[in-house]
């Protein structure tokens, strides 16, 4: 094998949205991939429960893939694991507390037996065919978050993951930047940084601060009862409430199922610490008067199902929201999620609680100036902007070029991209190729059964309906039942009978036309149907439900 | 008539969410209506283009409708106008830019000669049967805003309509605080006013500081074509960019059919000043190098139509964004937009163009400052907190507390309330009943034709398609032709066969079943058809498609 062979970075997503994050890395007969997450559907995505990554070219290469590393435990790049693993059985590699969290995935999958995985810890180099793979502490709203160091004989990439800089974070210690110094020191290729937070200038607050905001509030409310909601899988946000919960003399319980998951896998395996009874059940809350209790819930982002949100609307069969309640977004929404969010205030308002959406919450990901730090400290010879849409790597790269980098140096890619790099003459970065990318639906159990096609009929079935019209005709071509009309989500059929009436007319008229000319093909039919009914429907409404002609013949 | 008759407030919208605002005021036999606005559709109204207001009150009693005042120019009073008119023809007033603006709807609707019109000016008052109704000059994101004082036998309303303080107007003076003030000092029943930013602290900025951003973007950007994006109806944003381009030497484009319609009407009753060789049209462009252009255009809200987002998609017929282009979103996103929006900026920096998205927007609405001071100035008996959801009426109370208001003088209604207030006895107010109100759906040239069953099964085929299943029988219920199924929306079929063929056994053998017990009555057949089919399309799936079962009998 030549030295010269270059090495091959293959983003497979993550790079046109937030999620699905995913990347093969390639050297000669070996890859690696760097994460496996999800995506949760578009809007038009009528249906669509999840999207994961299309792995085409993994399974094309099968033999070469050495195992699959974990950054952190965050749905966008743990998520699409149990999808991938059915059909690419390699070895996973994760710190302790994202393989916990895997582990619950797999286990749910019944994947638990059949996949070979081990913890690595933050220092940890494993290797992996012609690599080496190394793990580097950082920070970020989940604990045990690392970036990786990726060795190849041609060169070093260092990947960051999700990442911020917090020099008092609640768990563990700040992020490990003397080894970024180091292996910076010792020549790194290509810098592949997180851009979600590029376009906010300054640094992302500690979350210590929060702890302080929670102490406040906390003190402030002393009459009321406290309701707490944020994202499941921070756990030293949940900490940091039961710290106070504990100072201020509260009962704690935890209610949503996937916030239950992550803090009793968090508990078992010590990355949060719960004093002795302070916690208890849903049940137990009646034992309790309001001001000595304190509930921590899933739904901070209006999520339909969650317990807050079924809280809001009077449907949680456990606990009724009532004047005198406080409760605290700490969060704040994910683009898109701003009305739903609304919509849960506006019904927590309307039943009388007071609602504190304010001062809660810090980022996970790295502000300005703290992206300017990372490239001071590795000193890549590549800037590769990753981790964010196409606005927010721009703004990375625009930091890159702040910081020097020429446009030869810093490089935009796509999903897809195959793109060969190594340090030969100085440093060479060129796409040489494109393979297979996208994501792939998952509806229930179906996991790309539903494509564009399908997605397409959703969205005409969800702007107009659906006018179906029904024949029956014997082997000569008589009509001998029908047509009949039948229409969902069209109109109000009984308060329309006049419309739908000469809806009838156009049809029979239509059907009369076309069997009396060439004998009546059924293609040719339908199509008189499909033509004459929607015309007349478009002049008379302006709209343009499906129309779906079915012809049947007796036996 | 007794003097001591009640005067009834009755909100028929603009209580739950910002949009369709229209209050009716009672007095005996008169009735005044202020604004008649539309919403726009929710998220889950699919297939909906707008909703309007239920006026079956004012219908009921229109001998009473003695007009509708408008306090300004926007959809969410305006909108809704054409579809009232239609079925309740009373005389409307505004001032000039708002009535020029209804015109422009009432020609489209071709409602222009039957409507009764006049143009009343800031500072005059009109006779409105027991009413008398006062305008009286605030500042708003549109020109020629309005606050009313209602003057009833039984005190007077103050209603702000949208407004915020700006001492320095590009156009036009600042609002009348002195009339306020003297309209407090004559003694106010009640204050009704704009809630939309009563959660923020502080005061919003005058409209001149965006034309000093403005300023700055032109002097920085000498080298590009700019591209600025704003809302249509901000005549005063227009006016600052085209002052900018004309110290800057650079010509004017103005694009995006309601932009051209405002611009124009406003240019033809003196809102706007265009200097003498500004404007040139879209056709010219080609004779002017890029940094001697500047565009303005519609789609600062990512609304997929709109000129900018075509543009920013690459279909736009006539500009192409390139490479040193700089757009300026002057604007920001109305909570739901913000993924459109996001897209759109992805679209145009991936064709290599620069975007500016802040410091070129202010509200229009006041904030917390604001609403002390008018609070302050008018020292109404009763607050009724108005535009705005819940959560932004809640704000306002919560001002209103702060202002010394007891809960007995703070009077949270919802859309349809009839409060009855009068200053008998140092001031009464109760809600004593409650009329129709919500929304009406429009759809096409539908109105109120498409209600909650039809948007239901438009969520359902939305979610999971349809399945249907035909069949026909003989008059001695032998089935002569089918089962057929066909679906759309669900899986695509020709990946999925297996299942298809499966599915089809499943509704094979319910039909027999069906059948063969109690001689099949119809309704017996579809259901077992659909509890089958749904029962194995869930078990095999997890998922739940529309099954529309068709049966029809030969002749």
């Amino acid at each position: 094998m030549s030295k010269t062979s270059k090495l091959k970075i293959i983003p497979l997503g993550g790079l046109e949205a937030i999620g699905m994050n995913i990347t093969a890395f390639e050297y000669e007969d070996s890859i690696v991939v760097v994460d496996c997450g999800l995506a949760f559907p578009e809007d038009d995505m009528y249906g669509i429960d999840l999207v994961i990554p299309d792995i085409t070219y993994l399974q094309d290469n099968a033999d070469k893939v050495k195992g699959f590393v974990f950054t952190h435990g965050h749905e966008d790049h743990i998520g699409a694991l149990p999808y991938v693993l059915k059909v690419l059985n390699v070895p996973i590699y994760a710190t302790k507390l994202t393989m916990g969290l895997i582990e619950l995935k797999l286990a749910e999958h019944d994947l638990l037996k059949t996949t070979r995985r081990k913890v690595v810890r933050a220092g940890q180099t494993i290797n992996l065919g012609q690599f080496r793979v190394e793990m580097i502490r950082t920070n970020h709203s989940i604990q045990d978050a690392v970036a990786l160091a990726i060795y190849s004989p041609a060169g070093t990439v260092v990947h960051t993951g999700d990442f911020k800089v917090d020099y008092t974070p609640v768990f563990g210690d700040a992020i490990d930047l003397q080894r970024f110094a180091e292996i910076g020191r010792k020549g790194v290729l290509a810098l592949m940084c997180d851009s979600t937070n590029a376009e906010r200038p300054g640094y992302t607050a500690s979350e210590k601060t929060v702890g302080k905001a929670f102490d406040t509030i906390f003190s402030e409310h002393g009459n009321s009862r406290l309701i707490v909601a944020t994202f499941a899988s921070n756990v030293d946000r949940v900490q940091q409430i039961i710290d106070a919960a504990y100072k201020y003399r509260r009962k704690v319980v935890i209610e949503g199922r996937s916030m239950v998951n992550v803090i009793s896998t968090a508990q078992e395996l010590g990355y949060i610490h719960i004093p002795d009874n302070t916690l208890i059940t849903l049940e137990e809350m009646k034992n309790y008067p309001d001001e000595q209790l304190v509930l921590i819930t899933t739904g901070s982002q209006g999520e339909s199902m969650a317990a807050l949100s079924r809280m809001a609307g009077g449907i949680h069969k456990k606990v009724q929201i009532k004047p005198g309640d406080t409760i605290v977004f700490s969060s704040h929404p994910i683009p898109g999620n701003e009305k739903s969010v609304s919509k849960v205030m506006n019904e927590l308002y309307s039943k009388g609680a007071e609602v504190i959406f304010q001062d809660t919450h810090v980022s996970g990901h790295p502000c300005q100036e703290e992206i300017k730090l990372i490239y001071t400290l590795v000193k890549p010879e590549f800037s590769i902007p990753v981790h964010g849409e196409y606005r927010h790597r721009v703004a990375q790269a625009k930091i890159a070029r702040f910081l020097g980098y020429d446009s030869q140096h810093i490089i935009m890619l796509s999903s897809g991209d195959v793109l060969e790099i190594s340090d030969e003459d100085g440093g060479k970065a060129e796409v040489t190729g494109h393979v297979p990318s996208g994501g792939i639906l998952v509806d229930g159990l179906g996991v790309g059964d539903v494509g564009n096609i399908v997605l397409k009929d959703r969205q005409r079935l969800a702007q107009d309906g659906i006018i179906i019209v029904v024949l029956t005709m014997d082997s000569d071509g008589n009509v001998i039942s029908g047509p009949d009309i039948v229409s969902r989500g069209f109109v109000y059929v009984r308060e329309s009978e006049e419309l739908m009436d000469e809806a009838a007319e156009v049809v029979y008229s239509a059907i009369e036309e076309a069997i009396g000319r060439k004998g009546g093909e059924w293609s040719r039919i339908k199509n008189a149907v499909r033509d004459e009914l929607s015309d007349f429907l478009w002049r008379r409404t302006k709209r343009s439900p499906m129309i779906l002609p079915i012809l049947m013949e007796a036996e």
